[in-house]
C-alpha cells in the first residue's frame, strides 16, 4: 500500500480475528519498529513479542483498558528506559502500525498502568519500564476498520508561525 | 512510495535545501499528523506551522541542538497538553515524518529544551506546551540521507514472551 494512503487510512481498532500473522509479516512490523529514530540515535526501545495465551492474558490484567489483548493474535511491549522520552516510544509504535495496516492487520495501542505488575510479567531488568504495548491482528471486517473515530477538522489543529496564527 | 519502504528508509536527517515545500505536500503531511490515532481519540495535539525567518530563529534559540532549525523550508511544532502522553505526539510526528519521506523530503525532530521561551516564542495558552518539531526539508544529496545511522540488529531489540526470552 502506498505510504500516504496507509497513514491516512490507518485507524486504531480492537477487534481481531483468530487468525495468526505469518513470521514474514512479525517480521517486518518489528523491522518497522527497529527503523524508527531516536533522540541521538540511541535506539531506547526494546520489543517484547508475545504470542502466547497465558502471556496474553497476564498482561492484559496489567491496564484498565486491556481486555482485548487476548484476542489479539499478537502483542508488542515496548520496554524504555525510565529516563527517556516516551515520544520515541511512540514513533517506534506508529511505524509498526503503519506498516501493518499496509499489510491488512489491523493495531490499537494499550497502555499498562500497572507498571509494577508489567514488570513482574514480563521479567524486566531494573530501569526498563513498559507503558505501552501494541496488540495487532486482522480485522474481522476491514471496511468498517475506523468507522466512528472522526478527527477534527485540519482547521482546528493547526495554526500558522504562532498558536492561534491563521494562514498567511 | 510503499507505505514499508518509506519507513524502512526514512532516517532523520538535518541537511536541507533551501526549496520550499509546496502546498499540496504540506498539507499532506499535516494531515498525516492529523490522522494519527492518541489515547482515547483525544486528539490533543496542535500543529504550529512555521516558515517566517523570523520565527524559525527565535524557535531555534529555544533548543540546544536546534541550530539546523533555520535552514529547514519548513518547521511543525507540536503543542500538547502539559497531562498528555508525549507517546501520542511521537505517533503524529513520526506519521508527518514518513509521509513526508514518501515524497523525498526529509526530517528530524527536535527537542526544544527551554520550554518557557518556546511559549513565549509561540504564543501558547496556560496548558499546552512545545516539547517538539519537526524540521522539514528537502535533502541536499537524498541518496546521502541516513548514511551513518546504523541500527542495532534486530536480535538485540527484540525479545520473546519476556525480556531475555529467545525465539521459540
Amino acid at each position: 500500500m502506498d505510504a500516504y494512503a496507509a497513514i491516512r487510512t490507518k485507524r486504531d481498532s480492537r477487534s481481531y480475528l483468530a487468525r495468526p500473522l505469518d513470521e514474514g509479516v512479525k517480521r517486518r512490523i518489528l523491522q518497522a519498529g527497529r527503523m524508527a529514530g531516536s533522540s541521538t540515535n540511541r535506539q531506547p526501545y526494546r520489543f517484547i513479542a508475545i504470542e502466547t495465551a497465558e502471556q496474553k492474558e497476564a498482561l492484559s490484567a496489567c491496564g484498565g483498558f486491556m481486555r482485548h489483548v487476548p484476542q489479539a493474535a499478537w502483542v508488542v511491549a515496548i520496554a524504555m528506559p525510565k529516563e527517556h522520552t516516551l515520544f520515541d516510544a511512540g514513533r517506534a509504535a506508529q511505524n509498526m502500525m503503519v506498516a501493518a495496516w499496509a499489510e491488512g492487520i489491523a493495531s490499537c495501542p494499550v497502555t499498562t498502568h500497572d507498571t509494577e505488575g508489567t514488570r513482574f510479567v514480563l521479567g524486566l531488568p531494573d530501569g526498563l519500564q513498559v507503558l505501552h504495548a501494541v496488540a495487532f491482528g486482522y480485522p474481522p471486517d476491514p471496511a468498517r476498520v475506523g468507522v466512528g473515530r472522526p478527527r477534527k477538522p485540519l482547521a482546528e489543529i493547526v495554526h500558522y508561525e504562532r498558536y492561534g496564527g491563521a494562514r498567511a
